[in-house]
């Protein structure tokens, strides 16, 4: 966990492997980061467990057509303004748990953030399954992890609880969709509040000033 | 229906005068569309009819504890940022239907634009009851129009059926939230995204060529 400048805020970047505006905002996040000085810490969460308290039992991009259809024109336009390159994953959604699981491992280490990216990547540019641990491997190896060890952790009960902990805190802070940032108090929801949220981190309360 | 500069394209704002986030556009696109040389019609529809079409009763921010509390604090923000006044209008929602109509007749006089300003004045700010014929009555009287005959025309079937058309046809364009903005094919959702439809207005594909 990281140290801002003096006086600057950390932003908590609640993040689901699953989501495409995750995505958008995974991809993002660092430049914005260092550009303001703002540290931020990565905190996967269960996102669909938050869905299945609101009686989901899918995404509400499935759930609602027109909703969906928008959503993934929506975010095709705005990979394309960040130039980044974007592939709709089939199915929607993946099943991202032992990858939330690997990344909580890795995020212990020093290539969590690497293996998050690179999980990113194969989900939403390269339409691979990060339902299984042979991409979520390779992944890991990307990193500069170690395959076979991370997926060893990653099935411990310890990761598990942990994970499911998380899925706990995020709830209690207001989460209940993805990407979230929170800085102290204040939560911001979507790729379209990022820098919303990192302002809020440099300046306290500079939105109201700006 | 205004004509923009030659080959710029017209945005159709379609607001919800119940809609938070309707408002924050509704206050924001004039000085937008007089920035850019893009014309917007301004369509009133009925998002409860859409929502009911979902199988929701009541606003989704009312359905989801959490979604509602993100949403209050955050139009808060935004309004802020905007220099917007801002006050949670009780009971939410408010009953719109009439507004609609009326907001319809005005329209076609040219009443109506001031007429819904006055209008999400009264329920975002003032904490009026939108749904009142004589609140309606004062926001006719301000922005210029006749009262006594804005309302009776607004009860007439045709009004109504004109109404429920327009939502029709939101619907047929894929509307499923609001406020929503329709340029030629393509749909933006969110006041979020009134920038990104005023963008693509001016220039066609302006968005992945920034």
């Amino acid at each position: 966990m990281g140290i801002g400048r003096v006086g600057r805020r950390t932003v908590e970047f609640w993040f689901e492997l699953a989501s495409p505006y995750s995505y958008l905002s995974a991809l993002r996040i660092d430049a914005l980061s260092a550009a303001s000085g703002v540290a931020v810490t990565w905190r996967p969460f269960v996102l669909g467990a938050i869905f299945k308290n609101q009686g989901l039992t899918t995404s509400p991009f499935n759930v609602d057509a027109a909703k969906g259809r928008h959503m993934w024109r929506d975010v095709e336009r705005r990979a394309a303004t960040y130039r980044l390159p974007f592939r709709p994953p089939t199915p929607f959604p993946q099943n991202s748990l032992l990858a939330h699981r690997v990344a909580l491992v890795g995020l212990d280490a020093d290539w969590g953030k690497a293996f998050v990216l690179e999980a990113y990547r194969a989900g939403f540019a390269n339409d691979q399954d990060v339902g299984s641990p042979e991409v979520l491997g390779t992944c890991v190896a990307w990193a500069g992890g170690e395959p076979g060890r991370a997926l060893a952790e990653a099935g411990l009960t310890e990761t598990k609880e942990r994970l499911h902990d998380a899925t706990a805190e995020a709830c209690s802070k207001g989460v209940f969709g993805a990407p979230s940032f929170v800085v102290g108090d204040e939560l911001f929801w979507g790729d379209d509040r990022l820098e919303d949220a990192i302002q809020w981190a440099v300046g306290g309360h500079a939105l109201q000033q700006a």
